[in-house]
C-alpha cells in the first residue's frame, strides 16, 4: 500500500528551530546556519545546543537535544556521522516534526553506510520525523523565513508571486540554478536539497511546493527514488498548472555509471523515466543551460500554448542560422497564415520579404516599433505559438528602443514573447535591460539557445494537450494462467483476439493432423516448433519455411521433431504451428512491456537488422494515442521506408498504429505481461494492413 | 588561369584616405565615417569630396573626386546606388588603389543589379582599383589606424599581439563577431566586411590577414565565390598556424533558400564545402555561439594538440553530466595513463576516485592548490590534449582561490586549459576573473559550451595531422576516351585495373559466345544489358539473376534482347554481360566525384535500400588516408553492421578501405571524371575482401 503524502510543513516552514552542533564561529558549519538563520529574518523560538558552550551570541545554549521543550517543528542536526542516530532517536523522543542532516558517509558511502541509513529511516517513519538528508545542504525557505543551510548565501525582501523553487539531490547544482535563475531575475521561494533521501524524497517536496503555490519549479535529480510516486507529483503540478523542469544525468551508459559512484545512485532505464515524466508533462532537459533557458520562459509564460514558434530577426544571417538550428533540433517554424501576412505587409517595406523567419532588414533602424508591432501581428496568428525576437542590437540608443517597443507587447502577451540580443556577453545598455526586466520578458544572448529553450517548453505544451485527451485506463483482464514466456501460438492467439492479423495457421500434434491443417491452407507453408523453452526457435532448428507440397511437409516434420529432440531430450513440445506464408513487407518490430518503475509503454521500430543496426527503438506511453504514434513513426530513423520509396506504394501506417494502440490497451488490462515482442510485424502498402509473424510474450 | 593574389595593402592599410559624400551632421552615414576616421587615429592625408560643402569641420571640401591628386590609397565612396560607377571610374582615372561601396541594389537585387555589379568589377579589373563591396558596412584597422565604415564603433589604443581578425559577408554578424570577441578579451586588429564581393573576395582578405601576421581570423560566409581560391588562402593560414574559424548557413535547405535570398548567394554543395574546408583546417562551426568559444580557446591556444579532453570539476552532477553530454557530440575523453593517476592518487584524499572527468570533490573546499596541482598531472599525460576545469565555483573568496591556482598553471601550458564556472549569468567575483583574463584563460560558464568548443578544436588539431602527411596527388593519367556515361563492362574494367574486385565475367555479343563464356565460369550465372544509353538496366528489364543452366542463359538472351528493342527500338547495345553470381555479402554503396567547385571526393554508405531510408552518404576528401577512411566506416550510421553481428563474422573494412583509396587515386588522376558509384560493393568476412557489383562512371 501506497504511504499518505508526507506533511512537510514543520519541516519547510517551522515556527520554531533547534540547531545541534551551534557555534559561534563564522567559517564552521554550525556558524553559518546561524547566520543564515538571522539573515532570512526568521522570528520564531530557536534553541541552541552545544555540549561544550552555555550560550552563543546570547542565546542561551542547552546541553543536549533530550533538553528541547516538546514539539519544536525543526531541529537542525550538524553532528558528525557518528552521532546522527543519537540525536534523530531524541528528536523523536521531544516530538520534533522534521530534522535536517547534513553528514554523509550513510548510502553514498556503501553497504554498511546503506544500513545505517535505512535503520534511521525506519526510526524516523516509526517516530513520524520528516528527515531531510542525509548528506544534503539542508534547505532555504525566502517565502517564510528560514534557512537551514550551511551554504553562503544572500538575502532580500521577498517580493510577491510568481516564485520559482529549486529542489536538488545536490547540493551544487542547487547552488548553480538558485544562482543561475536569480541572474535572470526570477524570484525564489524555497532552495531545497534532499541529499540520500532517507525520508523525504524529492516527490514529497514537489508536492508541498505545488500546494504552497510556487511558480515553477527547477529540479536536478540523479535517483527517482519511487518512480510511481514523483509521477503523482508531476501529475498534480501539472493539473495546477505549474512546470517542473528537471535535469537527470544517466542519458549515456558512462552517464549512469558516474551517478552509480556519486551518490550511489542506482539509474532505472532512462528511456522509461524520460518518456514517462514527458508524459506527465515535465520538462526533461539533457544540460544545465537548457534548464535555466525553459525557465526563463516558464517562469513568465507558464500557460501552456499551442503553435509553433515564429521569429522576428533585422539580420538576414541570422534568418538563415535560425533555419538550419531549427532544422537540426527538429523545432518547427510556424506557416504563417494569410491574415498575418497582409499585416505584416502593411508594416513592412515592399522589399521585405513576408515569411518565417521574418526579416525586417533595416526598417526598425530608425522606427523601433516595427518590432513591437510586427511581434503584435505573430502572436495574434494561430498558428503562433510563441515569438522570438533575434535581433543585433545596434548602438546603446538603438538597444534601448527595440527593447521599449517590445517590451509593452511581451507585458500582456499570453503566448511566450523572448528576445535574443546578438553579442554574446558584450554588455548591453542598461536601458535596453530594464524594460524587459521589468515586463519579466526573457532576454538571451544566443537565437539558438533560445530556439533550444522553446523547443522544450512547446514539448511541455504537446503534453499538457495529450494529457486532456487521455483514455481512461481499460478495465483490468483476468490474468493470463501462463507464466514465463507463452509459445508462439498462445501469444497469437492473443493477438488475433486484440485485432493484429496473424497468419492463417493450426497448431497440429502429429503429422497427419499437419497434412490435413495444410489442406486447408495455401501451400507454400511456414511450420515452427511450439513450446514454452523454446523461445529461440530458429537458433535450434525449430523453424522450416517455403514448405511447398505435402511431401516437403512430411520431411520438415520429421526434421522438426528430431531438432526438438536435440536441442532438449525427452522435453515436451506443445506441437508443431503450421501457417501460411506471409507475402513480403516491410518488417518493424512493436512490442511493449510493464515497467516495474515506470509503468506501460510501447515501442516501435524498424524491424529484422535494422532494429539493432540503427540502435533506434521508439518508446511511448502505453495509452499513446493515434496521433501521438503516427507522428514517431514519421520522425523515427529510417522512417523514409514507411512512404512511397522506390516506387513502392506508402505502407499502411494506420494499421501500424491500430496494432500498437491494440498492445497499449492489452499491457494496460493485463500488468501480468512484463514484456510482449511482436518481431517482425510485416506493414503491407496503404489499405492491405499488418501481420504479425512472431510474437513472444513474457508473463510473470 | 589563376588570377594573382589581390594586392589590398593601400585598401586595407591607406596612407590617405578620400570620402566622397563627406558630411558635417553626425547622424549621416558621411558623418558616422568621418568620426570613425578620426577616432580610428588616421593621420595621413584626408580628401573630403562634396558637391555642396566648401569645408566640413575645418577641411576644405574638393568638388568632385576628379578633383582628387593622383595616387590617393582609398576611396569611401559613400554615394547612392545610381552614382556608383561614375565614382569608380573616376577613381581610377586619378590612380586611386581601393575604393570602399556601401550602396546596396546590386548583385543582391536582382538580374539588373546584377549586371551592372558585373560591370563596376570589370572596370575596377581593368583599372586595378581593389573594391570592397558593394553593399558592405567597410573595414576597420584597427592596427594601423584606419576606420573606413560607418559603423558606431569605440576605440582603445591597441595592444599587442596576438589579435583576432574578423571578416564577414554580413555586417551584422561582421558586429556581432566583434562584440562577441572583444568581451571575451580578445584584442581585434581588422574588421572587414566584403558585402557582394564584385572584386574584393573573402579569399583576399583572409591572405592579406595572414600575411599581416593575425593570431586569428573569425569568418561568416553566405557564399565562398572561388572556391579554389578559398581553399589555397585557407591552406596558406594553415601553413602559418593561424586558426580560421567559420560559420557558413546553409546546412539545411532551408538555410540554403534564406542564403539566397538574403544576398542572392547560390550555395554549392555544403557538404563538400564543409569536406573540403575541414580538410584544410578551417574550424566550421554550425553557430555564432561555437565561434565565439572555440574562438576564445585558439586565440590563446593556436598550436594544435593530440590527444583527447580532460576534465576536472569539484562536482559529481558535473562528472556525469559532462559524460552524457560528451557521448552526445561524439567527443571522447581521455583514458588517463598510469603515471598520471599515480599523481593523483597522492594529490587527493583516499575516498577521491581517480578517473576522468575527475571528481576532486571537497578537496578543493579549503585548499584550491588542487585545481592547479591536478591540472599540471592532466597536463603531463600525452593522452591528454586538453583540459577543461568545470566547477561550481562557491563563494567570492572561494572563486578567487580557484582562480588563483589555475591561472599560473595555464599561463605556462602549451595545450589548451579553460575554466567553466557554473551558474550561467550570475556575478562573478572580480577577483576571479582577473587572473584568467590576465593570463588569457579562457573563460566559460558552461561546460557543455566548453567541450562542444573543445571537440571543434581538436578537429582543426586532426585536420592539421592529416594535412602533415597527405600524399602527393597522382601523376595524371590519360584522359578516358569516353564520354559521358561509361557502360558497365568498361566501368568495371576500370575498377579492375585500380584493384578493386569484380566478378568474373565476359562481355559477349551473341548467344553462342554467351553459351561459350558460359562455360568457363561456373554457373548460376547474372546476365546484364551493355549500353552506354542504359545507365539503369534493371528499370527496363535488362538484368537477369540467378541463371542456372544453358537453357535459362538462352532463354534470358531472348529476353534481354527484346527489352533492349522495347527500351529503345534499334538503340545499338555494346553486348550483355555475362558474370558469375556473386555469393552473398553486406552491400556498401561507395564512390566519388570530382566536383567542379571543391575538388575531388570519395563517398561511402550503407547500400542497397539502407542508403536511401537513412540519407547517411559519409563524404571524403579524395585523398582520405586509410585511418580517416576506417575511423569513418566505424562512426557511420549503422556501422554496426560492419562488425561482429547476429553470429556473423566481422567484416573486411580494410579491403573497403583499399578500394575507397583506390578510387579516391583514380578520381584524382583523372579530372574528367565527374563522377563514379560503385553501388554495390559487397563486403565479405574479414580477409575475404570486397566485390563490386555494379559500377558507374561518368566522364566529361
Amino acid at each position: 500500500m501506497r504511504a499518505p503524502q508526507l506533511d512537510l510543513t514543520r519541516l519547510l516552514q517551522p515556527r520554531s528551530v533547534a540547531v545541534a552542533g551551534a557555534s559561534p564561529e563564522p567559517a564552521s558549519l554550525g556558524g553559518a546556519v546561524l547566520r543564515n538563520i538571522a539573515g532570512s529574518g526568521f522570528t520564531g523560538p530557536l534553541y541552541l545546543v552545544s555540549p561544550t558552550r552555555t550560550e552563543i551570541n546570547g542565546v542561551p545554549c542547552l546541553k543536549s537535544l533530550h533538553d528541547l521543550p516538546h514539539g519544536v517543528d525543526v531541529a537542525v542536526l550538524n553532528v558528525p556521522h557518528k552521532a546522527v542516530r543519537e540525536a534523530i532517536g531524541a528528536c523523536i523522543e521531544r516530538g520534533v516534526g522534521g530534522a535536517v542532516v547534513f553528514a554523509a558517509g550513510f548510502g553514498e558511502a556503501g553497504e554498511e553506510g546503506r544500513r545505517e541509513q535505512e535503520e534511521i529511516a525506519a526510526m524516523c517513519r516509526t517516530g513520524g520525523l520528516a528527515l531531510l538528508g542525509p548528506n544534503c545542504l539542508g534547505f532555504v525557505n525566502y517565502a517564510n523565513g528560514a534557512a537551514l543551510s550551511f551554504e553562503s548565501l544572500d538575502f532580500q525582501p521577498m517580493a510577491g508571486p510568481p516564485h520559482a523553487a529549486v529542489v536538488a539531490q545536490s547540493g551544487a547544482m542547487a547552488s548553480n540554478i538558485r544562482s543561475a535563475l536569480l541572474a535572470r531575475g526570477a524570484r525564489i521561494s524555497h532552495v531545497v536539497t534532499t541529499g540520500n533521501e532517507a525520508v523525504v524524497r524529492i516527490d514529497h517536496v514537489i508536492r508541498h511546493l505545488v500546494d504552497e503555490g510556487v511558480g515553477l519549479i527547477a529540479a536536478y535529480v540523479e535517483q527517482i527514488r519511487d518512480p510511481a510516486a514523483f509521477l503523482a507529483a508531476a501529475r498534480v503540478a501539472r493539473e495546477a498548472g505549474r512546470p517542473i523542469l528537471m535535469v537527470h544525468p544517466g542519458a549515456s551508459a558512462s552517464g549512469r555509471a558516474a551517478a552509480l559512484s556519486h551518490t550511489g545512485a542506482m539509474v532505472s532505464d532512462y528511456a522509461a523515466m524520460k518518456t514517462a515524466v514527458e508524459d506527465e508533462g515535465v520538462v526533461l532537459v539533457e544540460t544545465m543551460d537548457e534548464l535555466f533557458d525553459a525557465a526563463a520562459i516558464l517562469y513568465r509564460f507558464p500557460e501552456p500554448t499551442q503553435g509553433r514558434v515564429g521569429v522576428i530577426t533585422n539580420s538576414g544571417a541570422v534568418r538563415g542560422l535560425s533555419l538550419d538550428f531549427c532544422e537540426k533540433i527538429s523545432l518547427e517554424v510556424a506557416a504563417l497564415g494569410r491574415d498575418t501576412a497582409d499585416t505584416l505587409r502593411q508594416l513592412l517595406p515592399p522589399q521585405c520579404e513576408i515569411s518565417n523567419p521574418l526579416d525586417v532588414g533595416t526598417a526598425g533602424f530608425s522606427d523601433a516599433s516595427v518590432f513591437g508591432k510586427t511581434t503584435s501581428a505573430m502572436l495574434a496568428d494561430p498558428a503562433v505559438g510563441s515569438v522570438l525576437l533575434a535581433m543585433a542590437g545596434g548602438g546603446p540608443w538603438q538597444q534601448r528602443a527595440k527593447a521599449e517597443a517590445i517590451a509593452p507587447v511581451a507585458l500582456t502577451a499570453s503566448k511566450p514573447v523572448t528576445v535574443a540580443i546578438l553579442g554574446d556577453e558584450s554588455p548591453l545598455d542598461p536601458g535596453c535591460v530594464a524594460p524587459l526586466r521589468e515586463t519579466g520578458t526573457p532576454l538571451f544572448r544566443s537565437p539558438e539557445r533560445a530556439l533550444r529553450a522553446f523547443r522544450a517548453v512547446n514539448g511541455r505544451a504537446v503534453a499538457y494537450a495529450r494529457a486532456a485527451e487521455r483514455t481512461a485506463p481499460p478495465p483490468p483482464a483476468p490474468a493470463l494462467s501462463r507464466h514465463g514466456p507463452l509459445p508462439e501460438y498462445e501469444g497469437k492467439a492473443l493477438l488475433s483476439a486484440i485485432g493484429i492479423p496473424v497468419p492463417e495457421g493450426a497448431l497440429v500434434q502429429d503429422v497427419e493432423a499437419a497434412v490435413a491443417a495444410a489442406s486447408r491452407i495455401t501451400y507454400p507453408l511456414v511450420m515452427k516448433l511450439q513450446a514454452t523453452w523454446l523461445t529461440h526457435k530458429s537458433e535450434v532448428g525449430g523453424v522450416i519455411v517455403g514448405v511447398k507440397d505435402e511431401a516437403a511437409l512430411r520431411a520438415g516434420w520429421r526434421r522438426l521433431t528430431d531438432s526438438a529432440d536435440r536441442a532438449r531430450a525427452g522435453g515436451a513440445i506443445d506441437g508443431i504451428l503450421i501457417e501460411q506464408m506471409a507475402r513480403p513487407g516491410l518488417e518493424l518490430v512493436i512490442g511493449g512491456r510493464n515497467d516495474p518503475d515506470w509503468g506501460a509503454f510501447v515501442v516501435l521500430g524498424l524491424g529484422g537488422v535494422w532494429v539493432e543496426a540503427l540502435d533506434a527503438i521508439e518508446m511511448l506511453p502505453a495509452h499513446a494515442g493515434r496521433d501521438q504514434i503516427l507522428e514517431r513513426l514519421r520522425r523515427m530513423r529510417g522512417a523514409k521506408l514507411l512512404g512511397a520509396f522506390r516506387g513502392q506504394a506508402p505502407r499502411d501506417v494506420e494499421a501500424v498504429a491500430d496494432a500498437v494502440m491494440a498492445l497499449g490497451t492489452l499491457l494496460r488490462a493485463h500488468p501480468e505481461i512484463k514484456e510482449v515482442d511482436v518481431n517482425p510485424l510485416t506493414v503491407f502498402a496503404e489499405g492491405e494492413g499488418v501481420m504479425a509473424l512472431d510474437a513472444l510474450f513474457i508473463a510473470d
